[in-house]
This record gives structure tokens, C-alpha cells and sequence, in this order.
């Protein structure tokens, strides 16, 4: 199955797509990871040479903006890159490697080496909002092929051609470095989808998308004969909480900022803040509804989203007691498609806490809502109760406030998202070592990270080799260490210092 | 909720255990690691000042023998005293730290520092089979109190005296060296656990098990309006795979080898060896009957599991063409206990295949299968359609046999096992750096392991911290790092290298 067969030819045959997927796994399991980091390089080259014709492609089918595309598919090429260097480190294979040791205290050990090992085939279902980024070569893909596995792509229908011309692209250069003829595939039907989630070759699986489909994933993940880890981002509102000193001391620049953050990508960003809290008496109506009228009309990425977001707005705005601060426009054009400015409303903490899942869903669009706190509350408190589950948190702090007491605060923030800003704005996200994309549910159904190199944790499993002789020993694992990966040593005797 | 409460009067507040583990987690995350190895250390040493007491009242319940006891009470010391080692090295928090960069190949990069950290509060089922190592201070409770969550642990029924006791000295222990007073606490009834896998304040579950339990409980964590992992360890059949070479060489090394593996505490070993496979035409009847009739009566743990064994073999031997090999014994005394000695059967490859479930599930007890397989045939092939998931698989080879072309059976093997042993038998699990315990379902329900220090990771997650002024960041991730763990550092500028 290329890329290229038509859809409904790919949604006859999911379990050939399934077979040719295991299939490339055995072939992927004999190559060497300079190949793979290789592979990945090309992968990373090809997308380069063709961004004109991509962009356009994602421009047409998405309504983002050329230079976010572009910024986007940059990335896009970084991650594929930044994975190649993980992959040529070896670190991540967390090779450990025990002694025999006669001395034990528990009696005779014999040697153990055990390292990390690809878990097979992985399906990954495409986003809308970032058409290269979180798409057919996107974050997930990166990180699975890393691993050593392949993959095989649920397209997005809002973006169908791009998705198969960018498989087609990556596809030609992964297999012109070497790598098996379906390492990557793709499928386009929902029910594809679904048939391969329940697949018995598919060993994970990848999600980015809405609360509601991705719980229907997870739970077929689930309810297997034999379960698989679904990897699901489902949705985060990530809290901007401000306290009085901030205010105070930067109020145009934060609540410029805060626009900002909510308008970018008209507010289609898994980390755009859906809250901004403030002290209760704060004044921001001007600043806020200022910044938000020289935002320019955005198209949202398709009628769906258009839908569901014309239906959450509503629902907010028919809530007793939210007051609108700036009434963004909402345009159907001909097509379908719908153009938006952003909305900004103002509610009490009180309310917000009456009103439950109204108020609190998600609202996936360029709209997001101003919380007024009292005097002395325990913002970590709040957070616990009404934002359990976040990418991120963000707390903009007085410049002379942080301190010994703040410290708690911030520790008790780390419970509640993945990732804990201390100023700046959550959108945005840094493909590095240290990113963390993922929290407590709702924003993810574990807590792995989609983003950054520990996201191909995700797609490893340990394997442990007791007393085999060198020449049946994995590379990794040989007293040679032919690929010369970091490892840690448990050496004889050690055990006696326990 | 303290250990000694009356088991009725634990089953009536699951709710304030519960809240108490959540409040004993805030006061375990304000502490530090060097307070956390020392009750560790104190639980071990307290375990061993009272074994003889602990002993004897674990042969009372489990009918295991002294010895036995004894070396599994001295491993889970030396558990204990490992999880400190690694808590204070610090590695497991895999320290994480960009180094803002303005020169970043995506444009200006934030300061960002990752670590891992704990959960939350972790309910650990304990086990039947190993009153000690997985049961109240095993290792399931080692690895989460490492890791800085408060356990519940859901006593096993088979030992509820030793449960409650053990749970008295280690609190004791882990108080007096300054944890939190719910740090450990005990639940006793199926629905307190049951009620606890849906408690919002429990984070991660841990079981080891019987498949029909921990699919019922692995069903309800991932039921939860917010799902939690669930880390259940539900059976293996660990097959052995005896080339000719390696039989014609030491056959009779082999068969007693086997015999014993087979045998030793009466067979209820999670890596007992279910399956031999041997080369059509080997000979083995009289070295095994001869080994098996050498072994002592044993008790088998309770009654209930009597039950299943004594319902397992008989429907083994209702299989049509299952032969005798070694007819073990089965006495039930007066008081409901039963006391047997091994049995042991052969069939041919091609019945294992056409009886399916019948003969394929696993046997809890002193019972094994010889299979005898045609010459040629693919073993690593037999394995993936008849064994797929298992903890162990052992590959005994000839003298000269390892070479190019086992190396890919090897790695085959490797899919589908947790632990690959060349040589050897699976029974008796080293505590190392390098072990792994689990393996494809249904050895356990994810890829991790329950034995070793890389069980830590089940119950850490990542938390980044974005521009973090030092006085707000946590320890670990301070630039004078106080704590001394390692960490790895992405330098400014070397995005451009990738």
C-alpha cells in the first residue's frame, strides 16, 4: 500500500496496510540506527525541497497563515533531525548492563543486559491544527520511527492532499536511505482508523485531537484481547494565573501578551490559555478589547471546527453573568468556511465554579476567558479543582515576589501540567531535550510527552538477555559495543555497598 | 488509618484512606531524597530484626517453606536497600536542562528544566506467591515509595496476618525516619480495593495476579472519567525451547534442571517454566519421572488456588492425546489445604496448536508440558503464534550451536518475552540494575517491569519548568544542584549541530 493508492482502495485492505507494517518492522529491526538517523536526515532534506509546493498545499486545505506554515514545517524538519541525533546518541536505549557476580547478596547473578527495543508497528492519528507538525511526518512519526518502528498514518480529512504528498515525499526518501518499502503509511478513512486501533499487528498507538473521539480510541485501546498503550493529547486549557504585583507592574505588556497568546493561529493551539486569572478589582477591559480589535480575521481550519466552535462560544456567552469584554466577529463565507476576530469574557471565580463544564470545556477557537480572583486566594487550590489536567500552567509573578513561599505554589502547579511557566506564554512550544508535552488528563491519557526527545520513550519496551554469549547479544549489548551507545555498568561486588 | 484497625473498620472509610495518602503525598513531595533512603534502609533493617517472627507466621499461612521464606524475606531488604541506592544516585529523576538560547535553530529558545516526578498516591495488590517480595514491602511498594508516592496496599487474603504485621513494623520504620504517617497503609477487602482503583486520589495501580482479576481491575482504571495506569502482572507460561545439540549434550543435566525448575515452591512461581519444547524423538520419560518422583510433598498456597490447579490439570488431562509422563500427586488434608507432588505431560506440536486455550493457559501449580516439535520447524515462529506474551523465554543451545543465524532468533525471541535466557532456568528473579519483569500482554498489561530499579519508572512523570527564577525550581533542577543528581545538559548553540 503506497501513499499514492486511492483511499478507498487503502480503507479496503487495513489489514494488509497491518501486515506490511509488521512486515517493515522485521526489516527495520536489522538495520542499523546510523541508517535510521540517516533516513531521518533525508526525511528532513526532502521536506525542505519541496516547502513551496507544501505550503501552498497546507495554505489551501488549512487557512493558517504562510509564514506559520512555513515556521511550521521548519520545525517540523528540526524534529525530524533533533530525533536522527537521538537516535545516532543511543542514550535513549538506556542500555544497563549487570555483571555475573558470585558474590551477590542474594546468591550467584548471573550477567543481565537489558536495553530498551522498538514495540512494533504504531498508528498515528493526524491533527488538524498543525498540518506538518503533528501530521503524516509530524512529532509522533518522528519518534516512533526512531525508535525502530513503523508507522502507519490516520490522515486528517481537513488535510488530505497535503498528507499524501507529504507521504509520498517522506516515503521516497525513507526507503532511498534503506529503510523498508512501508515504514510509513498512510490511511484515510475513520473506519481505517479504528480497525487498526483494534489491529492485533498495531502495538500503540498516538492521538491528537478532541476529548470525545479520543476517549472512543482509548477505550477500544483498552478493551483489546491483548490492550495497547493509546497515547492520546485531548485537550488542555492551560491557566494563566497573574497576581496583583504583576498587574501592577507590567499590566499593557501581559494583558498585550495574553491577547496574543489567545489570537495566534486563531487560538488553534493546544497551549492557547483558555483562563487568564486576575486579582478581583484589576483593570484590563481597555488593554484587552484594544489588542483584541487590531486582530486581523483568521479563517479556523475547516466547517467542523467552525461548527463546534460557533456551538461552545454560544454556550458560553448563555451562561448567567459572563460579560463580554470584546465581541469577536464570526463570518460564514461561501465556501463553508468561517472567518473569526477573537472574543474575550470576564467572569467571577464564583461563577466559574457554579457554571462546571460550561464554562470550563474547552472552547477551541480564539476565545478565552478572564477570571477574577479575591484577595487571598489559594491559586494552586483553584487550579486543583476547577484545572486538574493541563499541558501547561503559567504564573506571571511581581518581579520581586518570588520567594520561599512562591516555591510551594509552583511545586503544587507541577502536579496539575506537564510544563510550569514562570512568565512568557505557553504557546509556543521549544523542540528540545527538555520539553514536556503532556499532563494529567485531560491534556494527555498518559503522562508521556508528544514533543521533545523523551517523546520516543513512549514507543520502547525493555528487553533483558541473561547469560548469552556475545555473538547472540544485540549490538548494543556486546562487551564491543559496536554502536558505541552510553551505558551503565552494575559492576560485580557493587551489590555488597547496598 | 493505621495498619492495626480492624479490617472492617478499614473497609468502611476507603474514602478517608484515600484522603489520607493524599495528604501523607503533600508531606512525602516536601521531603527529602536523603530522608526517603533512610526509611528505606530502616524498613529493611526492621524486616530483618523481626524475621523470625515474620517467618513463622508466613509458614502458618502460605505453607511455603522456611527457606524459602527466609531468602525471599533477604530479598526484600536488599529490594529495599537497592530503591535507597537509587534514590539517593538520583539518575532515576533523568534531570533534563536546556539552556536558553537565542541563537536556537527555531528561533530564541527559554530556559527549560525537566525532571520526573512522582504521581501521586500508587495501590498496590499484593500477591499470593510471594508473602514478602510482592506482597506489603515488595517491590511494587519499594519502587513507589522510592519514587515519593504514598501505597495502599490491598493485603492478599492468603496472608493476612503477616500482611498487617509486616505493615506495623515497616510504618513504624518509614515514621520514626520521618515520612509521613500515611505514607504506608492497608486495606483489606476486594471491594476497599476495588473502590480505591476509582478513588480520584489514587494515581497508579499495581497488581500481580490472576488474568480474570486484573482485567476486571484494568478495565475499571481505564474506566475512570480520568483513566490511571495500571501495572498488572497477569501470567506466563515462560516456554524453554531445548534445541537437539543442547539435548544430546546434557540431556540429563537438562531434564533435572527442568524438573527442579518446574517444582520448586510447588510450581506457584510467575516464571515457572509451562512449556518444554524438545525435538521429535528426544528422550526424556524416565529422566523426568525419575527427577519428578524425587520431589517432596508441598502445600500449595490456599485452598482457593488448590481449586484452580486441581481444575487446570484435570482439564489438561481431558485433552485427547495428552500423555502421562510423571502422574504427580494431590491430597487435600482437613484442614481444606492440599499437599502435592509434580505432574508432568507430552504432546505433540501439531495437538498444542488444534487444542488451543485448553492446554495454552497457564497452569498455577507443580505442572508442565513437553512439546515435541518436528525437526526444521521455526521455534521463534511457534512462539509468536502460540506463546506471544510472556516474562521468560529460554533458549538452551549445543556447545557450538551460537552463531549468525541463532543471533536472529534470539532477537525474534526478544518480542515476545520481558527476559531471554540463553541457558539457565527463569525461576529466581535477580533484583539488578539490569532485570526485567514484563512483557507482552498477557505477562503484564504494559511493557514495564515490577522487578528492579527500573520499576521506579511506573510511577514518575515529567514536569518542565519554563524561565523559572532559581528560588521557585525545584532542587534537582537549581543550578547549584544541591541534591548532587546527574543531569544532562543541551548547551546553548548546539541546535546547530543537529
Amino acid at each position: 500500500m503506497t501513499a499514492t493508492a486511492a483511499p478507498e482502495h487503502l480503507d479496503r485492505s487495513v489489514d494488509d496496510v497491518a501486515r506490511r507494517a509488521q512486515h517493515a518492522f522485521d526489516g527495520l529491526t536489522r538495520t542499523a540506527p546510523g541508517v535510521r538517523a540517516t533516513a531521518l536526515r533525508g526525511a528532513a532534506a526532502a521536506l525542505a525541497d519541496h516547502a513551496d509546493e507544501l505550503v501552498t498545499l497546507a495554505q489551501e486545505e488549512t487557512g493558517l497563515a504562510e509564514a506559520r506554515l512555513r515556521g511550521e514545517l521548519k520545525r517540523t524538519q528540526v524534529q525530524l533531525r533533533l530525533f536522527a541525533h537521538v537516535v545516532s546518541d543511543g542514550a535513549y536505549l538506556d542500555v544497563r548492563l549487570d555483571e555475573a557476580d558470585p558474590d551477590f547478596v542474594l546468591g550467584p547473578r548471573p550477567d543481565l543486559r537489558r536495553s530498551l527495543w522498538p514495540v512494533g508497528p504504531v498508528l498515528n492519528f493526524a491533527a488538524s491544527n498543525f498540518p506538518f507538525a503533528f501530521s503524516v511526518a509530524g512529532g509522533d512519526t518522528a519518534a516512533a520511527l526512531a525508535a525502530g518502528c513503523p508507522v502507519i498514518v490516520k490522515a486528517h480529512p481537513g488535510h488530505p492532499r497535503l498528507s499524501e504528498r507529504t507521504a509520498e515525499i517522506v516515503t521516497a526518501a525513507l526507503t532511498e536511505a534503506g529503510l523498508p518499502e512501508a515504514t510509513l503509511q498512510l490511511v484515510a478513512s475513520q473506519d481505517a482508523g479504528i480497525a487498526l486501533v483494534e489491529h492485533p499487528a498495531v502495538r500503540a498507538a498516538a492521538f491528537t485531537g478532541s476529548l470525545r473521539v479520543g476517549q472512543l480510541l482509548a477505550a477500544r485501546a483498552a478493551a483489546r484481547p491483548d490492550p495497547i498503550p493509546f497515547f492520546g493529547e485531548l485537550g488542555s486549557v492551560n491557566p494563566v494565573l497573574v497576581s496583583a504585583h504583576a498587574l501592577h507592574e507590567r499590566g499593557g505588556e501581559l494583558l498585550g501578551g495574553y491577547v496574543a497568546s489567545v489570537s495566534g493561529s486563531a487560538g488553534q493551539l493546544c497551549t492557547k490559555p483558555g483562563f487568564l486569572l486576575v486579582p478581583e478589582g484589576a483593570e484590563y477591559d481597555d488593554a484587552v478589547a484594544d489588542a483584541a480589535a487590531q486582530v486581523p480575521e483568521h479563517r479556523l481550519l475547516n466547517p467542523s471546527i467552525a461548527d463546534g466552535y460557533e456551538r461552545r462560544v454560544a454556550q458560553v456567552l448563555g451562561v448567567d453573568g459572563v460579560r463580554v469584554v470584546h465581541a469577536g466577529g464570526f463570518r460564514r463565507a461561501a465556501d463553508g468556511q468561517a472567518w473569526v476576530t477573537p472574543t474575550f469574557v470576564a467572569v467571577p471565580l464564583d461563577l466559574l465554579r457554579r457554571a462546571g463544564a460550561a464554562l470550563l470545556d474547552e472552547v477551541f477557537g480564539p476565545f478565552s476567558v478572564i477570571v477574577e480572583y479575591p484577595d487571598g486566594t489559594d491559586l494552586a487550590a483553584v487550579v486543583a479543582e476547577l484545572f486538574p489536567g493541563n499541558l501547561t500552567l503559567t504564573l506571571h509573578l511581581g518581579e520581586r515576589e518570588a520567594a520561599e513561599e512562591q516555591a510551594a505554589l509552583v511545586a503544587r502547579l507541577g502536579r496539575h501540567a506537564g510544563r510550569v511557566l514562570l512568565g512568557g506564554w505557553p504557546t509556543g512550544v521549544a523542540v528540545t531535550p527538555a520539553m514536556q508535552h503532556g499532563g494529567p488528563w485531560p491534556a494527555t491519557t498518559t503522562d508521556g510527552t508528544s514533543v521533545g526527545t523523551a517523546a520516543i520513550g513512549r514507543f520502547l519496551r525493555g528487553v533483558a538477555f541473561q547469560d548469552a554469549p556475545q555473538e547472540l547479544l544485540p549490538p548494543p549489548l556486546r562487551d564491543d559495543n559496536p554502536w558505541g551507545v552510553p551505558r551503565t555498568v552494575a559492576a560485580r561486588g557493587e551489590s555488597l555497598g547496598w
